[in-house]
């Protein structure tokens, strides 16, 4: 383990992310298109340098996905990986839609999946070890003639492996032949051990020659482990997801494998600055996958780097590096024994300066903003997926008074299922503005829809300006899920205004309640945005 | 790796829980007696050698433990063990209160923690390298003396070797010749590796002659893998926790390190047929400790043998074990299919067979559930997380009508936020049941909580089984989230009660009717479950 390394990563060695395709079976998620563009930005902004982003042809669905993305995404790191099958057998490659689906895709890097187990090929593709060859070579060529760069995912290698090595090293001299740049080894079933897994790569690297990578699944709870055995067996090339999300039990966790090739091993393999937003992307991904984050995920999660005071307290405060493994901030992460999870000082003022607020002269008022921080962290805000509401708490404390458009005097909710059927949502607000009350009523497919409907035709005539603003996205989250329906609700909105996009957060007992404070900031930050002048 | 192996656990390898003792760290935990009573009979029950109870002396509650336990528990596998540390510098061990206290707890064995980092021995002890040693040497001999069986933790040991790899192997050899019977040699911080543990497990071993364990922290996700690398490199007992519990990340998992080195290894740790109580021996600690049980934890997670892809459904049917690392029942859990956008008619069956219903002669009735899910899913609906909305579409379609024990006529909620600041929440229900007209009222702390409550009130006269059920979780998910408020809103909801636990979905425009369905589907499920007849 060496500290010596390139300033950036290059092509030697790929961190190849497969959230958007295999990360998407895990048991509970159900991406949107809009979902899984957001991810690619986030994973690109985490400088991946390839994002797997479904199999287009298979799923409309994932076919959008690649359309928008071209279009849509500008990618500062990572390549667009379309995802695909070898051939059908006894039909050309040029022939086979799929196949030609994965060239139409666009993305300039397609991987295939083949199956180099030979039961897998009797019983799932139902065809003949030598057929399933052909089509390895076949669909490599056909990709290859159309421009593209190749990987092949070895499906059920391992397990392929201990059945007939040489079939499934044959598997693997076909892809490697055909002018595919790596073969991928997965551990598809997840059931291997790190030894094993070092001994295979290093045998199959030695027998056939080909660039290697490697996909782990997590059923013995060793796919970061195995990940680096590959490694350490000569691969060069490692599949993983966000969070570890993935079918089972999961895949190989990204943050942990990245975490240690750059820390552990000195290998660059993200751009610089990179591995410090690895706790702030995690969380933003589990937030669109809407899943909570672990709270015990390794370097990313809120007690990854927790430390119990008491017996060490000293000893901590002294030389910290004693009792930890690693900085956390080299994560993004921090240790917890201090201060709370976004609240450190240091945090707030890097934030204010991202903001366009000095705040480093002022001890005070960072102390301030770090308690508020931490107090409305303690109700179950978060403002790490919230930037907008973070800056108005921001701006109140720097003014030191909180200045808004409009003043709530109330509302109501009605939903009704009538009778016959029907049902009808209908909300009123009750407000005062630039000195005058405002009764106002909208109706809306939903409560919330009602409520924002309501809080614009009030406005409108006073501030034009919000014509321009939409909501764009709009989140629910239960906290402290054991309570049933009796339990605190967080509503994250996101609003846009044709150019920019901002967040908010609203905590309350209820949902509506909760949507209210958080289209309430989301106005009064457009109308800022906007440079109106807050009047109340 | 071989099968080879005596059928009952010996005195040659050690499983040696901590749960009680570094488990009880994790953040959020707090047992009391009782709780530790009843980990510690399921421990035993799991058949591990050795049960770390806790600092007796240090902490009232650890001493009054090892007294109840003593008289309480009649241990057929375990035995129970006091934690304790090294004399204090500059005594005799017979004259340290603390050593004395690891004596009279009445535990046959001791864990000694000494620390082995010479830097740890400046800061936190203050004393020299040389007391130290002595310390390590005197308390051991003293509980020797006394009659103990001693085993002696190397507090990071790995950190400390890396810096003084003389030092650190000196206090291992002072610990074996003293009479230790194992020394073991702790990742404290959790920082190291797989490959780094091999080699310097094999190398102390070789240097010291000392027959050695690992306590494995899980900062960088190998924790699993590190405590086989160490067995590997010639450890011979390993410290773990129950479902991986413990300070930071965790510690090494008991469940996924047995279930490797009886499955994997062939190694017999635990008595026969104790692997197969695994799941449920995860899931009653998870209840104790009163921690929602990981989904995806490896082994005894409920994801951990679900399968989603219809793609190798009929693949599946052929040969499971194509497609799962091992049996689900050789630790207790069980293969389940999720009914999902992608599945087919053989997952459909599947799914039936799994909830009793033999669907398989009949090619007409599989078609139109699969018709029938496919034209929910597009809707939004995800049965996958709601067993209970399927198998209630699975009896209606097999009955050929839809037999449920109220008839909605109408529902209206209100949620007010009054000038005055306060909220109000109010749901209306009117029902037929029993050819009754029903209306009834409920408040709560947000509308689907009022609503959840007028249904109840509205119901229980007629129905007294209700009383026993109660909602357990509640999530909502906004899908198509380009549309801001104006998308279709899916929630899920979970029921207990009890015993069993089940999750229905309910999908609409907007949060209440979707609450409502999902409701609906729970209570009528409730019902059947506990035998009530349909009537409506």
């Amino acid at each position: 383990m060496t500290t010596d390394a390139p300033a950036t990563p290059d092509d030697s060695f790929h961190i190849f992310d497969t959230t958007l395709r295999d990360g998407a079976q895990r048991e509970g998620i159900n991406l949107t298109v809009a979902d899984k563009l957001t991810i690619a930005r986030h994973l690109d902004e985490f400088g991946v340098g390839f994002i797997e982003g479904g199999w287009p042809g298979a799923n409309p669905r994932d076919t959008e996905f690649f359309e928008r993305a071209r279009r849509e995404i500008d990618f500062r790191n990572a390549q667009l990986v379309a995802f695909g099958s070898t051939r059908k057998a006894g039909v050309r490659a040029a022939d086979d839609p799929q196949v030609r689906a994965l060239a139409e895709s666009g993305a300039p890097v397609v991987t295939l999946v083949a199956k180099s187990h030979d039961r897998h090929v009797e019983l799932a593709l139902r065809t003949t070890l030598e057929e399933n060859l052909a089509m390895v070579r076949d669909t490599v060529t056909y990709l290859r003639e159309q421009g593209r760069r190749v990987f092949v995912d070895c499906e059920h290698f391992f397990d392929g492996y201990h059945a007939d090595a040489r079939y499934a090293k044959q598997v693997v001299s076909a892809a490697h032949e055909a002018g595919a740049d790596v073969v991928v080894l997965c551990d598809t079933n997840g059931g291997m051990l790190p030894a094993q897994i070092h001994a295979v790569v290093r045998t199959v690297l030695a027998d056939t020659g080909a660039r290697l990578g490697i996909h782990a699944q997590d059923d013995t709870g060793c796919a970061v482990a195995n990940t680096l055995a590959a490694v350490d067996g000569g691969a060069t090339h490692v599949q993983c997801t966000a969070n570890g999300y993935g079918e089972r039990v999961g895949n190989a966790n990204l943050f942990p494998v990245t975490a240690a090739l750059q820390l552990k091993y000195g290998k660059q393999v993200l751009p610089a600055g990179a591995l410090e937003e690895m706790t702030r992307i995690s969380h933003a991904i589990a937030e669109v996958v809407n899943l909570t984050p672990s709270t015990h995920e390794p370097y990313v999660g809120t007690s990854a780097f927790a430390h119990k005071a008491g017996l060490h307290a000293s000893a901590i405060k002294v030389d910290p590096d004693l009792y930890q493994h690693i900085d956390p901030e080299r994560v993004g992460n921090t240790m917890r024994m201090l201060v709370s999870d976004m609240a450190g000082r240091a945090s707030v003022e890097l934030k204010g300066r991202e903001l366009g607020y000095d705040l480093e002269g002022d001890r005070d008022l960072v102390g301030r903003i770090v308690e508020r921080v931490k107090e409305q962290e303690l109700k179950g805000y978060t403002y790490e997926a919230a930037d907008a509401s973070f800056e108005l708490l921001l701006r109140d404390e720097v003014d030191g008074r909180s200045r808004r458009f409009f003043r709530l005097e109330s509302w109501r909710t009605i939903v009704e299922q009538r009778p016959d059927g029907d049902q009808a949502n209908e909300a009123t607000v009750k407000l005062w503005a630039k000195g005058e009350r405002i009764v106002a009523t909208g109706e809306g497919n939903g409560p919330v829809n009602a409520l924002d409907r309501a809080l614009r035709r009030g406005l409108e005539r006073l501030h034009p300006e919000l014509a321009k603003l939409s909501l764009v996205d709009y989140k629910v989250r239960i906290l402290e899920g054991a309570h049933g329906t009796d339990s605190t609700t967080r509503v994250l909105v996101s609003m846009s205004d044709g150019g920019a996009e901002w967040s908010t957060v609203g905590v309350a007992g209820n949902i509506i309640a909760a949507s209210w404070q958080a289209l309430d900031d989301a106005y009064t930050y457009g109308l800022l945005r906007a440079g109106v002048e807050p009047h109340e």
